[in-house]
């Protein structure tokens, strides 16, 4: 396409996007990252087709000897087949736990993550493949996917059966082995949200190791009034007997977080994490984290974020954190 | 400028994008990558003046160490001088083949695109300088641009006077030695396309070797009915003892490919390219390729693919290839 | 956020952009180059909070070994508290001097950006961290920031205390040691603008060498008539004794740069540049660069651009630049 050529007028285009930026400060180590900077571009071609992308700036700075990367997070395009059923087809994100799908700042408390959410699950997680979405009745939707393999680290090294370090981020990704990923979601009754995720990868090894795994995922979020709790349960079972060496055949971890919001504007929050990407040893290996802080939203898309950060267990560490955030 | 000043409403702003995920299994060889994607954005300043632009990111993901980039394959500013002439001034699309200037993956068969314009005629390929067109009649049009050159290894290694890696996209690429190309076009028949163009380097190692050369390209497009038809040569000549050493001196190839489209959604198509990097030599490097498969288009700007893949001549290998494109 | 859920259609988002190409010729060294593509995007959230931002990609190609960089220059949210104050949060160009805000090709004449707002206020510099705006009078205004500080180099290599590579770009920056920043600006009478800033660096080693600096620089931009007159002076002051050493701790440069526009379609300029980076020593250090030529804007946001360049002081050579540039 070119200048004379019409590309779009933007009747049909939809724009949209996020970005977050933190100030971390645990033990004396102080530091400044605007570590999500995120467009979204949609189109709609007709009542029944739709492309959607989402388009991030990790670290603000990407190119040869710099911090940071520039990701392609999503771009599918999304058919529905009927009122009730719809397929996505290209790089999606994988329907697992809270924040894969939706971590936009001003929808979550605390300056960053959650971390089972990252350590766990590896959010943000994108596969590429196809999901089919079926809304069996007001609240009740099931969808599944035949997506792209993680790939661990497998070379006898620091890494190896790293679940984070296996994402391949759909790109030259091998694709000898693949994934299957199925989640039961409920939101029929007003302010619950429940849903579990399983997730089957037929090798984490892509054709190695033929490290068969699972992953069992599952969370509630409800809120009443300004109460308002999450929690999450995630859970890895690798069938290797070289993850099992190092305790890594099972990596599990869970989050709770009690929450209340005053008004619009402000909130309070706590929450607790701890997980083991080496449950399967006998050593203490888990990590324990507690946060505690506020949001101040002074428009319902725009936050500013305190929390105090206390690290335990297998690691150690005090801190405070800030964060600005925003979406449109 | 900043906030307070008025960037843009979004009136005279055009938005645009396309992009492709390839699915590739060559004697399983398996693999997924988000090939391309791909934003357009433009400007009209006036009737007669505008911007266009296409941002692209390869792979996916752009950083230290990661496989893709991102590459900015037009920015340049068009000014019409009357009704038949305008000119470009910037980064454009060198105007040599079918692809480089229309690769949008609605427009053509096949999940990846053909293999001359890629070994031969290096698409995507920009170039900065200036363009200028003229239409001497309805369907009958000539190009004529200024451009920066080539810069192909030149080093004694095993990439020497490999015209793919020649390319400096423009990015601090050195100006030495500029070329010239020229083309003319004719669509005055409804369904049919000619062009030919003629490419003068003067020097493909700018200012090391003093190795001019000369691209020769015509093809033809012809749709009628449902039966399609698109035809391809390409021709490089290289006034260089060091590249006639190696038999690079000579590098040319074709491809042929009919076509039939049963319906709006639904076509198949047979391709055959064969071309050589080293047709001056007096060994068999010719490399063939036949690619058959279909095409279905949902909606007239969304395209799922599916073509067999078999490699032949100084070549070899066979397997299948799948991929979802869209454009706005 | 994915394609159901309404990502904002395009009614209150702004979008922009500029670009500029170079084509440099200084003693037979010949480059072309798409030095910066920029995209501007903003969203309105009310009448009295907004979001802006600048995405560029510099030198056309970003990734693994490639010469370009993807760079986030603006990300802010910006909040008036009443008529007069407002508040910036996020990541933000540090106000300074002229360019280092407003710098669009269409506004300022010469192919290149004068030296002084390079070398010694290292333009386009952006810093995190919160900027107070307040007008104390219709064309007197205030801006008072903390932000995040540079890190110079300081590992006794040839770049130890280059100001330009201190910039950490807020790309998972050392946040130990924060800078302070005012402004006084004065726009009262028409076609005049009177600035000065104050920028204090608590270390600019950032906790290693207990370096605090200060910065210091004016400028005056007068235009009546055709008539134009910009004029900059800056200077930086290092307390520490390795900077010392080298002659750093005084790093200072002016430029002037008279101009005359005959018509809204052409200009002419000259531009006189000197500057020191060892300001400090007692040997010849000073950079001397003088630049004439014409802006031709075949639209006010379009702009081709010619000049002769002539380097003498400590440093030589002499050429010419010829560039491309746009707005929107």
């Amino acid at each position: 396409v070119e200048a004379n050529m019409s590309a779009s007028n933007t009747s049909n285009v939809s724009l949209g996007g996020y970005g977050e930026l933190h100030y971390n400060n645990i033990e004396d180590n102080e530091s400044i990252d605007f570590h999500r900077f995120v467009l979204f571009m949609g189109y709609e071609y007709s009542d029944d087709i739709r492309f959607f992308s989402e388009l991030e700036v990790e670290h603000s700075l990407a190119g040869d000897g710099k911090p940071g990367e520039v990701e392609l997070e999503q771009a599918y395009v999304e058919i529905d087949l009927n009122d009730s059923t719809s397929v996505k087809s290209g790089l999606f994100l994988v329907p697992v736990g809270i924040l894969n799908e939706t971590h936009e700042p001003p929808t979550f408390y605390g300056v960053e993550r959650n971390p089972i959410e990252g350590k766990i699950i590896p959010s943000t997680w994108w596969e590429a493949g196809a999901l089919i979405n079926h809304k069996f009745a007001d609240g009740v939707s099931f969808d599944f996917a035949i997506n792209s393999g993680l790939e661990v680290p497998n070379d006898a090294g620091v890494y190896d059966f790293n679940i984070r370090s296996g994402r391949q981020k759909v790109a030259k990704a091998n694709a000898d082995s693949l994934a299957y990923t199925a989640r039961l979601k409920y939101t029929a009754v007003p302010g619950l949200e429940l849903a579990a995720s399983v997730q089957h990868q037929t090798d984490l090894t892509q054709g190695v190791l033929n490290a068969d795994a699972n992953l069992y995922t599952a969370h509630a979020i409800y809120n009443t009034g300004g109460f308002g709790l999450r929690a999450l349960y995630a859970n890895w079972s690798i069938d290797s007997a070289e993850a099992e060496a190092t305790g890594q055949d099972k990596q599990d971890g869970f989050f709770v977080e009690p929450s209340y919001r005053f008004t619009d504007k402000f909130g309070i929050f706590a929450r607790y994490s701890e997980w083991d990407n080496q449950a399967g040893d006998s050593f203490d290996t888990t990590m324990e984290q507690t946060n505690v802080g506020f949001n101040y939203w002074p428009h319902e898309d725009v936050v500013f974020k305190f929390d105090l950060e206390s690290r335990s267990g297998a690691q150690d560490g005090d801190g405070f954190n800030l964060g600005v955030g925003y979406q449109f």
